[in-house]
């Protein structure tokens, strides 16, 4: 085990509450010991004590212990992380790892190397922590063509959106609690700016699909603009505003990836998925709609999916869990072809025509216009600017924003659109 | 493939429009064919057409032939459904089984076979359809100590309480309902009784606990018997009425495991589970809350987790898929021992004195009332009977029995008294 901080401490307590409990459901197949853990520092004060002869600083270790059958990297990070689940496949003992970013990023270097040696890379623990979406696609639904994949797979800024939704917070109010309650961490910026669950996306995209995505092509946003205002406009309207993760195939085999936040009806079953809990619905075209729901981070969660790892890597070597591409056109859909109807707030000068310049813009684009929305701050009603909501038909993205830049012309206009995609799932 | 009625042609389907997606996402280590189809009837008119010399009314055929590798049990019913199981297993055969009854009643046999013959059992669409129930317990859970498995596992009864619900329809309308639009069977006895959930729940309990539960042990009640009216006075008191199968561990080992109609929270995620979708709640000791949601039934999704058990087969033969009991002392809770808060709907002549009598009663045996609710028919003031309701601390079924007898003497009684489990999960 490299790695001994939250889920290495998981991994280690839940091996020694449950260790018997696993030998005994197996039969006997899987004996998990912890033979030797690699650290940055041997003096640190940890939340659970390991026998000292068990800790080492020397990663390369591991790989090198002859009595070690299987790497658990819990590093996390690109670097030495990487270096680590290198040497293991090259030196052909599986590796079992958490790590999202390492796999998004470095996956196309790693997996060639898996298959190279043939060596699986095991990774439940990398998406929606206790969640089994990994063994879901890969295993449960491999007979399926998979139509779509929706996920709220970033707890800590489901947990922000929920909290300025209920509460009216602002943005940096609700991380602050959320920091507080250990539900965001010192660095929020993975989570915050939509990349831990882009990350997410990647891995559950190319496993869907046959192709590894590239990070480098895929729309990413964060939930840092967000405001109580657009929550409050969308709750106004029927909505609810959730950092989504989708992965859509069209009929002709291209892959919608994206992440952003964004609109989805109340009544929509992702819309009850509340606080740090993630939620993956995926439709196949058999199976149809599925659900998967859990706590998607935190200690005893993942330790359990690093756990359900290790035992199939300890059963039986699956050459196949990793990612064995197995389409070569694999192509993604630029963002600007990509279509849903959207809720824009415009903030204008209140003078008369407003209204009229801007659809006359959007109908110049064939953009329709399928509802407004205005209200009036009853305490300020004479306030000299105001917000315009228009919910807008479905059309390209790159023809919406096209429509926009003429709109940002106008001089009516106080500040830039605000822009929020209608899912409809 | 033994079978070839909605399932096994939902089987056919798949392999033909995704056996090459299958064969290409599994590297080539699974290609499927369909060698032989045991039918009763040679002649019948069928949903997909089957080349005639694939066809066979001769079961034994099958696990004679040296072409086939796997056995797909897909006949239902305990008879002719256990002699080939059983035969198939004795020669070595893999199977896969869709078959709850055959394995929730005969699995003692069926499961000692199998490891006497190292010979799986595969059997993830013998609950909840396309939901990967069967792997989420045996495989992602595997580290965790399952505390409870709360499932609404019969989309039949689902259906027909939510229309009894909605629509305020009685039972046996709602029935109807639900056979015109093919959601229940022409013998729909199964659905409604609750044996086709308790089946469902003894093989989930019994692989989350490792030993194989008697199904003569299980405590089963149907939906035939709940009325528009509990309905009524359940959503007035913010509950839902679902079926629900239980299965809780209880500190000191012992299990506790029921499927009834009971009354939920409409707050409970399980309650927002509308239709024929199936949802199965686990709370296991690391992984925390988690739950499974889909399509319980139907050709597709069926057809769906049959093909992930023929996939998983033909890769590697999994000898622990099936059951491995790995506890002896396992051991059920009675059911009198059980305790939960109740509703109990009393029906009484309106006299003075009758709440008072029944409260005595229920006092004499340190039962606590929480709250009473009797709406008077606004139509009909002066009736000469009237509905109430108590609703009852938590207390053993047993003592709650006792009592119920007793208030059963009172010449106030009109009739027997209604009893609902409040179940908080």
């Amino acid at each position: 085990m490299a790695g001994f901080g939250t889920v290495g401490s998981g991994v280690w307590k839940l091996l020694k509450e449950n260790g018997d409990l696993i030998t005994s459901r197996s039969h006997g197949t899987a004996r998990l010991e912890i033979r030797r853990i690699a650290v940055r520092d041997l003096e640190k004060k940890r939340e659970v004590e390991a026998p000292t002869n068990l800790l080492t600083t020397d990663c390369a270790s591991l790989v090198d212990d002859p009595s070690v059958d299987l790497i658990l990297e819990l590093i996390g990070g690109t670097g030495a992380a990487f270096e680590l689940v290198a040497s293991a496949l090259r030196a052909g003992k599986p590796v079992i790892t958490g790590n999202k970013a390492l796999l998004a990023e470095r996956g196309q270097e790693l997996f060639a190397l898996a298959r190279k040696h043939h060596t699986p890379i095991y990774f439940e623990a990398a998406v929606a922590g206790g969640i089994p979406i990994i063994k879901g696609i890969q295993e449960s639904l491999i007979g399926n063509r998979i139509r779509s994949i929706a996920g709220i797979i970033n707890g800590t800024s489901n947990y922000i959106l929920q909290r300025m939704t209920e509460a009216g917070l602002g943005y940096s109010e609700a991380l602050q609690e959320a920091k507080k309650l250990g539900y965001a961490e010192a660095d929020e910026s993975l989570d915050v700016n939509g990349w831990d669950a882009a990350h997410k996306a990647i891995l559950l995209g190319s496993l869907a699909h046959g192709f590894l995505i590239d990070h480098r092509q895929v729309y990413v946003r964060g939930i840092e603009k967000v405001t109580p205002l657009d929550i409050r406009f969308a709750s106004e309207l029927g909505y609810v505003v959730k950092l989504l993760s989708l992965v859509i195939a069209r009929e002709n085999g291209s892959i919608e990836i994206r992440t952003q936040p964004s609109f989805l009806s109340k009544k929509n079953i992702l819309a009850s998925v509340h606080g740090v809990f993630n939620a993956v619905a995926v439709k196949g075209d058999f199976v149809g709609q599925s659900l998967f729901y859990g706590p998607g981070a935190g200690q005893g969660p993942t330790a359990s999916a690093v756990i359900s790892d290790l035992v199939e890597a300890a059963r039986s070597s699956h050459p196949d869990r990793g990612f064995l591409p197995h389409r070569i056109d694999g192509e993604l859909v630029p963002i600007d072809d990509t279509s849903t109807s959207y809720y824009v707030r415009f903030s204008v000068t209140d003078r008369p025509g407003v209204i009229a310049d801007i659809a006359t813009v959007l109908a110049r684009h064939q953009i329709g216009i399928s509802g407004t929305h205005s209200p009036v701050d009853p305490d300020h009603p004479d306030a000299d600017f105001v917000d315009m909501v228009f919910l807008l038909h479905t059309c390209p993205f790159g023809v919406l924003k096209t429509a926009l830049a003429e709109v940002e012309q106008l001089d009516c206009l106080t500040g830039r659109p605000v822009v929020f995609r209608i899912e409809t799932l």
